[in-house]
């Protein structure tokens, strides 16, 4: 049995409540599965679509739960976040949503795509130095001196909550087709998905083992599952999988996956490509190298799905063409 | 005002039929639009995405509804089918699904996917030469030969029933949403797709406008419309969208799409190619060329967006990777 979610930071109510807040702002994502892919893994696959999500990510889900719930007055002045890209969209897409200003922290060297897309939103971007210059400090700064709220990327009761709904879509379709899950596999980067996930999915489905999947060698929530403390990555490593490279898990969603989850699994970059190939072929969706990080790790066999259930998260399908190109050219 | 569908050889009863038999079995696509692409267009545009259907098309539908409404005893025997490749796995699939043999005619040079799709579904293949062959004739020989049921890729009404579900869909997704529809376009080969999905989407919305989407100088439906009856297309040209060859349009299904079609668009090949890449861009979903050809046509300027809320069937995905790949290298 795995432990109950009642004392943890974010309560199954609190995904309850982001699901009502998020009826009919989000698309209600399907739960795809493949008859060929099964027979070749001896068990059933599931990918929760995410790629389909407003923004191409999940994130949109966190984006808009969170300033849904930010004081009215303090809302207008707008937000600000700072993202890989992913967060980037979701916050830029939902405060157009709510018409309000956004200013987002952005690394110079996110994908291009993902930098035009938030100005496309209309957001103002702000490029940093991914390994000189520290993000959450040029967040903090632009919060106070312009007056701005600022939307965490994870540790943050709302956007776990939202991206949590996730969760509750897969039970209900799951129910739906009658399917006990086994195990549940959720690309993490700081770790709210796999958080909020966890705490939807395991409020109908108790026993279903959760496991956040990570880039190897950004295992920063793998190593700090088994050690029981946070642990941090080796600055300077490089992934393809420019959506899962925060280096230390965050302090709420930690406190959550400490609690429900069974381990974490990793991907390598060829793993991820292979990944993206395989969701091309068999399920005609567009993964980007994080999102397809829980696919890639089931694939290369660390979860087994021979004889179970398994579901994973494609959490997001924001690749630039060139990149996934070289998935198609993948076996 | 729209005509009356009353009359036509399938009729919403059918439809509604249909998608009880259907319940649980197919995916229930979702009806996805981008607000970026919106912007650009100046109006609503929204992509059933079928390519994630079971089997990679919309095929699927009415395979299964056709072969639940055979005769039990007929169907124990096996079915036969003769496609391009999208009916193949859809006939394959189901077959397989209801535990019986499938034999399926296919040409020679329909993507290998296609056939190895085919197969792995555990139909029985037999190619022929798509110039010199008549995969009718070939289709009825081994009916009359085997004792085996043949399921018609467009005549027959449980077929475009079973297409016409996608109709229903889509009505319900823009019902929920609050909107109208000004206008629904559709690939077209047979013409099974269109009519169904127009039968389904016109019950609800009468004033849509649904026009047809064929490949350019396959444009035997188009002009049939013009004409008011049916014409064929010139023998021996090319396209790379194979899902959309057939070169007349179907006896059943031209009887209602001359109903209800309000005209019909073309796609070049280019087009398909660069609306290949635009669903990869903003709506991370993978089309084969002739599932393009609706969004094609709309990206062409065939049917204007601005201010208009316009519905296009994404009708396929299964697109070899290296198609795919031509389609990235599009601007």
């Amino acid at each position: 049995m795995s432990s109950s979610n009642a004392l943890t930071p974010v309560t199954l109510a609190d995904v309850e409540e982001a699901s009502r807040t998020l009826a009919g702002k989000v698309v209600r994502t399907p739960l795809l599965e493949s008859p060929l892919l099964n027979e070749r893994l001896g068990g059933r696959l599931f990918v929760k679509a995410e790629c389909l999500q407003r923004t191409g990510s999940f994130k949109y889900r966190g984006a808009y739960n969170c300033i849904a719930h930010l004081d009215p007055a303090a809302r207008s002045r707008g937000v600000v976040a700072y993202s890989s890209g992913n967060h980037a969209q979701g916050v830029a897409a939902a405060a157009r949503v709510f018409g309000i200003p956004a200013v987002i922290v952005m690394p110079s060297d996110a994908p291009q795509m993902k930098i035009d897309n938030t100005k496309a939103y209309g957001a103002e971007v702000v490029l940093y130095d991914r390994d000189r210059e520290d993000r959450e400090e040029i967040g903090r700064r632009i919060e106070s001196e312009r007056g701005l709220a600022l939307v965490r990327p994870y540790d943050d009761r709302y956007v776990v909550a939202g991206q949590g709904t996730t969760g509750l879509e897969i039970a209900d379709d799951l129910a739906a087709l009658g399917v006990d899950p086994d195990a549940l596999v959720v690309p993490c980067s700081g770790g709210g998905l796999i958080a909020g996930t966890a705490t939807g999915l395991k409020s109908r489905f108790p026993n279903v083992a959760a496991y956040s999947a990570e880039p190897a060698e950004f295992d920063d929530t793998a190593r700090s599952l088994a050690a029981g403390t946070r642990q941090s990555n080796v600055p300077g490593r490089k992934s393809i999988c420019d959506a899962l490279l925060v280096g230390t898990p965050g302090k709420v969603t930690f406190e959550i996956n400490k609690a429900l989850l069974a381990g974490g699994v990793v991907a390598t970059d060829a793993e991820a490509l292979r990944a993206m190939r395989v969701a091309f072929e068999f399920l005609k969706i567009c993964l980007e190298p994080g999102g397809a990080a829980a696919l890639a790790a089931v694939l290369a066999g660390q979860v087994p799905v021979k004889g179970q259930a398994v579901v994973v998260v494609g959490s997001g399908g924001n690749a630039d063409p060139a990149m996934f190109a070289r998935a198609l050219a993948q076996d």
